[in-house]
């Protein structure tokens, strides 16, 4: 439990407003506006919300500087950013568990690996030879690290994700359940109708501050590596094809697919269910709608959608105005002979 | 082993026909139309297979009340639904293996985790803090249950599943292998270019008789908790975002993806290969044909068909019928030229 | 390290060119020709890259016959087809670990299992009953291999995988991280509005060289099995549902996902991102271009495109550069509109 006096005090530029007595007013629980918890805060960052935000049981509500009033005389605490205050405040109700050096009851270290100072291993992990884990580390349960394996200081590594030969892993990497790591790239050469596996000696080298998310997929490279920038965030159920090179800060979202040797540079900000074709270049800042396909490298960064016909966002929102029209083709047609007939044009 | 005459017993309003002795005929398997095996029963729910049934080697045909003349003088069994009894059949051949309180050789269950009677828990299986699991459940290999989390009786966990802190699963739950509950929803708020990470404090709330395949992964809720209602079946490789409120008895199938706070309404059906966007809802009963995307709520129940242009499915229909004359739209705008053209019609 | 000299012996039909004293140049790693290794070897296999082949720093070039003398004088190895000598030397310079009967130091194997010669066995994997592995294969850290199962020799499963109960798999299997083999069918009769699981008692059948990705699942059949022919190669994040039949030597690229009984007949190749519908077939030789989707049986073997349009790639082709002209459909409905008004055409 915490002061609202107390909160304030923890987060720069913050002011409260409606009450007297901010230092009387316990908070241990964030709420959304249509949740009941005692001792909570709500927070708006949206006038639309305004009357949903009135009728909020939130003990207080967080929001913009000069917004303190638009709630009735309730008690209210602003800030200049709604959503980094938000991150701030969870990160104080909900501090992330520290690592202690825990170790699971059964767990295979190789004698070769070197483990840094407080990191945790759960049950069921294994770590392979000369592999060497940073310092404050959570290796989650059933983890299975292969040999060769640098991971950085502070990172976390889900129950169940497998990282396989020589992967490289910067700090505060971040991944949770079931995602895999170097497993094989995909090439096979078609000879006399047989398929011959091309063996990928290259690795996946990923950055600083990357998240991955569950169940999610990342090749090791042919020759060259498969590489991941800093500050980069993969969601859920992805697939990242041997030999991309995703940039810094990249978004992409769930069960996007990204084949082989595709670019992605930085700040680009793939959306759910996308497919990007292999061997194109997604120039930096560049935005895909969600559900869609790019086949062909764009001419200039911009929000692309549609499955595969490098239209713009706008573009395909001009598109899906007139998809009606296309049912109709066929009178269209019809109409246009009637005309040319009536008119002796002829095919 | 059983016989005609015992089966049909088990099946209430079910008969036998062409046959007198019903309790000589022995029956141990169920095969398809076209396979072959001795003691076997065969099932027609449709006369376009009258034909490939009279063909079929199997001893027993199954099939509804008023056919049995249909197959000429074979031993037949006739019922209200095919399906039902198909069911019935194969849960009496192939019956359910019950939990017997079985102990992998090694595995870890916190101290203060309470595990219900006659539940199997196999190896390598790791349960953590204040956990509970309920009666007869069966914890297959591998699986890694973390803190607070309460799975109902009757539940089958599949091998290496990871189920997440704090995650509340209903009765009867059934999962298959890989899959992951309650990993964490992906919010970064981009801020001067940097991405920052959202806590996600909410969990996944599931109900009764819930059933997701390999694979899957439904993310733990932002603040507010993603919750699946009773009866309700996912199919494998299912991504299900945060804050995703989905209904009773809906159906889901494989690969398909459904963003953050996406509503999905009891009674839908939401074919493979699909995409619904984050924040729309789709109404009681609604059905998505396979390889549709969704980006806006739909504004009544309907079947919905192709890429994000709301088309119902009978529309999709006209438009693929359709989609031919796209081919040809520059031929179609020289000959509106043209014909303005000659009417003296300006642009 | 080998030389020059050495590597041209183990390739059959090389020549080498360009130096006096192959025995003198040592090699021990292939690079990309934008790489930069010592005692390196890099490859060219088409001339549009012989400009940047001139600029590579790899030590030794790899090239057709007859191609020798397009990068100056540089010391050249000659082949009659590059990639498949790439694959050679790739696995002269990085030779597949060999199987030594290595056991993990936490495994469990059913005492009625039966493990082949040389097999590893890794740590946290379970062997169930009657279950025949092969020799000279490995069982990597954390896989689940159910009851009744058969591997065959040389067989390769990655980490955590999970093989469900009966499933066949052949020889010189290779399997990646986190795939599930086996889980059950999605199948539910919806009788009055409550969903019903039907039992699925097929299994999976595997043919001999075989390869599936990470996080890939593959379900048993319902009553029939789900079959995959020999040589067959499928990606990660794939989903191959239930009584599927996939023929010899396919290609099944990554993030695909094959719905329940569809036929893909031999030689196929089906790009990544596509959705192959329930109960159609794909002609042997079929191809499937990236993100496209396919809800018919095709009339022919082609290459085909688009998302359920059945158009081959050529026709895909067309819709792309026609695609524009729908943004204006309206406007051509308008005009032909004005020109019927003109020609005093009704409607």
């Amino acid at each position: 439990m915490i002061t609202l006096l107390e909160l304030s005090n923890r987060l720069p530029e913050s002011k409260i407003h409606n009450t007297n007595e901010p230092e009387k007013i316990s908070l241990n629980s964030v709420i959304t506006l249509y949740q009941n918890k005692p001792n909570s805060i709500t927070y708006v960052s949206e006038k639309s919300y305004q009357n949903d935000a009135k009728k909020s049981l939130a003990t207080v509500i967080l929001t913009l500087h000069g917004w303190e009033n638009l709630f009735e005389n309730r008690p209210v605490i602003t800030v200049n950013h709604v959503d980094l205050a938000l991150i701030q405040i969870l990160d104080i109700f909900f501090p992330p568990q520290e690592s202690v050096s825990k170790r699971g009851q059964y767990f295979v270290v190789h004698p070769s690996a070197i483990i840094g100072e407080f990191t945790d291993i759960g049950n069921f992990v294994s770590i392979g030879e000369n592999s060497r884990i940073g310092k404050n580390c959570k290796i989650s349960d059933g983890v299975k690290i292969a040999s060769n394996v640098t991971i950085g200081d502070n990172s976390i590594v889900g129950p169940n994700c497998v990282v396989y030969d020589n992967v490289k892993i910067g700090k505060n990497f971040l991944s949770f359940a079931n995602s895999t790591i170097g497993g094989e790239g995909f090439r096979y050469i078609d000879f006399k109708s047989i398929l011959y596996r091309v063996p990928q000696v290259g690795t996946v080298v990923i950055g600083d501050d990357v998240r991955i998310g569950s169940n999610t997929t990342i090749d090791r490279g042919g020759i060259d590596d498969t590489t991941i920038g800093d500050g980069t965030k993969i969601d859920n159920d992805v697939q990242i094809a041997h030999n991309v090179k995703i940039g810094k800060h990249v978004i992409v979202a769930g069960a996007t697919a990204i084949a082989g040797s595709a670019v992605i540079e930085d700040y680009c900000k793939i959306s759910g269910a996308c497919a990007v074709a292999d061997h194109i270049t997604l120039p930096s800042g560049t935005m895909l709608a969600g559900g869609s396909g790019l086949r062909n490298t764009p001419t200039k960064k911009d929000i692309y959608a549609g499955w595969d016909w490098n239209l713009t966002f706008m573009e395909f929102q001009k598109f899906r105005a007139n998809v009606k029209h296309i049912l109709n083709l066929n009178k269209i047609v019809k109409k246009i002979k009637d005309i040319e007939e009536k008119l002796g044009i002829k095919e």
